[in-house]
């Protein structure tokens, strides 16, 4: 390792001081472009490659965003969270930032990791995900500027505050309304719709958009709303008594989880065909050949990179003055589409 | 940050100098008892965390680990791997590392990423998977003396070589037999193979445990071996052709994707009944109530994380002379569990 080039022999080869080779590298915006050409030119003869050790500390950089592991894995209720570390890896390193995993089992232990990842110098930000009102974590971040992005809105009691703070999110509200739609558009004239308990943002927010829905249909089509945690088990039961409504022709449900226990329910009250709508796309919906609303989560992450990115380099523009963001301009809901499979169908 | 405690201030407050601070904390082995335990109190007592920056210039390492993370991303085919993450990240946390993400396209790729990795210090070693015979990654990094761990075993041609780095897989064959012994016992005696097309290392192996059964059998029970690629479409065609035979009752595949095909078809041919049992445990095996062979992914990551650690400490001590390992002491073969479901059942 002795044999490769230094900062001090790029600097000589290319007659500038070994500051402007450093500005080449860090603040590139403070060079001439004749000067940055040169320079540039001579680090990729030599196969210049500035130690990450040394550039942490000569630029408080650490070229690593940081990223919570969950710890519950089971493939249904994990798998958009886990798609979303697969982007966000492929988007970081598009930019030149890797991924730094760690677990935590609760906020206050996730703060902890933070401080101790920040005071080292370990990583230049944060990537977070499952953000709620009042979240403790947030607030960290937010009173000590460090730079963050949310995968979720920061979801208050009534639903509407954007926070403020940057996030990329996806419209459930939307996606649910489309489904919702679409089986209206079909004939459906009795559609449950299987919920999350009360109080979830995001439950919530999918639940509006089957209300609004059926709120804007020109047919009369009355709300029939059943709760239920994220088990399939409990999903199972609470559509089986669904089911005893013979008029019902579909359920529309919050996610793949309780659809695939509303799937169960149907399949055990054979030949009785119900249309049943899942959210979140993952394989057991295209195992059970179900339609799910799908969140499009390579462009989630290439958002929350561009938002993270940004603040990163504000933090470390010490030379120009950072402008002031508004908020809003680092917040964006994306819209969702349906997938139609074979559980969509019409009403017999 | 600036009130934060130095190492200058724990040597001043523990009466010792600068370099016992720094053994204390890189290699305590070479530090008394008794100052040992003193230097570590004024650590609690100051709070002091040494800046990873300055530590990693000091001791030459990072205390983090690369990982490629897969670009495809389908929830059943990368299922192992992606639990096998979520496993490893909580191994090495436990043990004061970090996962550092990593994506590329193809070895040559890697290779490269790594090369950068290695020369800026970015990471003390790395975790590999998908490791076959003759793989230029595991010949770079044995040349170079890198810690890795590959999970999974380096397949050679007849499937033997057990190769000369470490590695911690799942014994896939006994995991099959087990499987398909259970099937035997159950009743069938007309049980079908459906594997991955011939060299490939895993489903050679997999498929050796399926002929081992039928070979140890009391029973004259004849092989009946069919091939696909992975897809679960192709699963389905040729699940449908081995259904023509009305004597076979069982299908014993080697992935719960040819699982799902082989169900698939099965479910097109009701009533008739045929048992079928998957590999790998996935949430489609579990919504599908398959039976599947699971792999016990927390112990391959405890042990892919003690295997790799004891190489990256031996890498480091400078001081101590380091035992040559004989690789045969970090290569161990973990028993996967057959996980029944409602898929096996008796023949009619």
């Amino acid at each position: 390792m002795n044999s490769r080039p230094t900062l001090a022999t790029v600097a000589e080869l290319a007659g500038v001081s070994r500051q402007t080779v450093s500005n080449v590298i860090s603040n590139p915006h403070l060079v001439a472009p004749i000067t940055l050409e040169r320079v540039r030119a001579v680090i990729a003869q030599v196969d210049y490659r500035p130690n990450t050790a040394a550039r942490r500390l000569r630029t408080q950089r650490s070229f690593v965003v940081g990223a919570r592991m969950t710890t519950d894995f089971d493939g249904i209720s994990g798998y958009v969270l886990d798609h979303f570390l697969h982007a966000v890896t492929s988007a970081a390193q598009r930019v030149d930032l890797h991924i730094l995993l760690y677990v935590a089992d609760d906020a206050e232990a996730e703060i902890q990791i933070w401080d101790q990842l920040l005071a080292e110098g370990g990583v230049d930000g944060l990537v977070l995900a499952h953000t709620h009102a009042d979240d403790p974590r947030t607030r960290w971040l937010s009173e000590r500027k460090v730079p963050f992005v949310a995968f979720g809105r920061p979801w208050n009691n009534n639903g509407t505050h954007p926070g403020d703070h940057a996030w990329v999110d996806v419209d459930g509200c939307a996606g649910v309304r489309l489904a919702t739609e679409r089986l209206l558009e079909l004939g459906h004239r009795r559609i449950a719709f299987l919920g999350w308990p009360e109080g979830s943002g995001v439950g919530d927010d999918r639940l509006g958009g089957y209300l609004a829905a059926l709120a804007a249909s020109d047919q009369d089509v009355e709300p029939l709303v059943r709760r239920c945690d994220g088990t399939v088990r409990e999903a199972t039961e609470v559509a089986t008594e669904l089911l005893a409504d013979p008029e019902l022709t579909a359920i529309v449900t919050v996610s793949d989880s309780l659809a695939l226990g509303a799937s169960t329910a149907v399949r055990e009250c054979a030949p009785r065909q119900v249309a049943i709508v899942g959210f979140d796309d993952t394989p057991v919906a295209r195992a059970l050949d179900l339609s799910s609303v799908a969140q499009p989560v390579d462009i989630v992450a290439d958002h929350c990179i561009d938002f993270l990115r940004a603040q990163i380099d504000a933090a470390n523009a010490r030379f120009s003055q950072a402008k002031p963001v508004n908020p809003a301009d680092r917040q964006i809901l994306i819209q969702p589409r349906l997938v139609e499979r074979a559980s969509s169908r019409s009403p017999n």
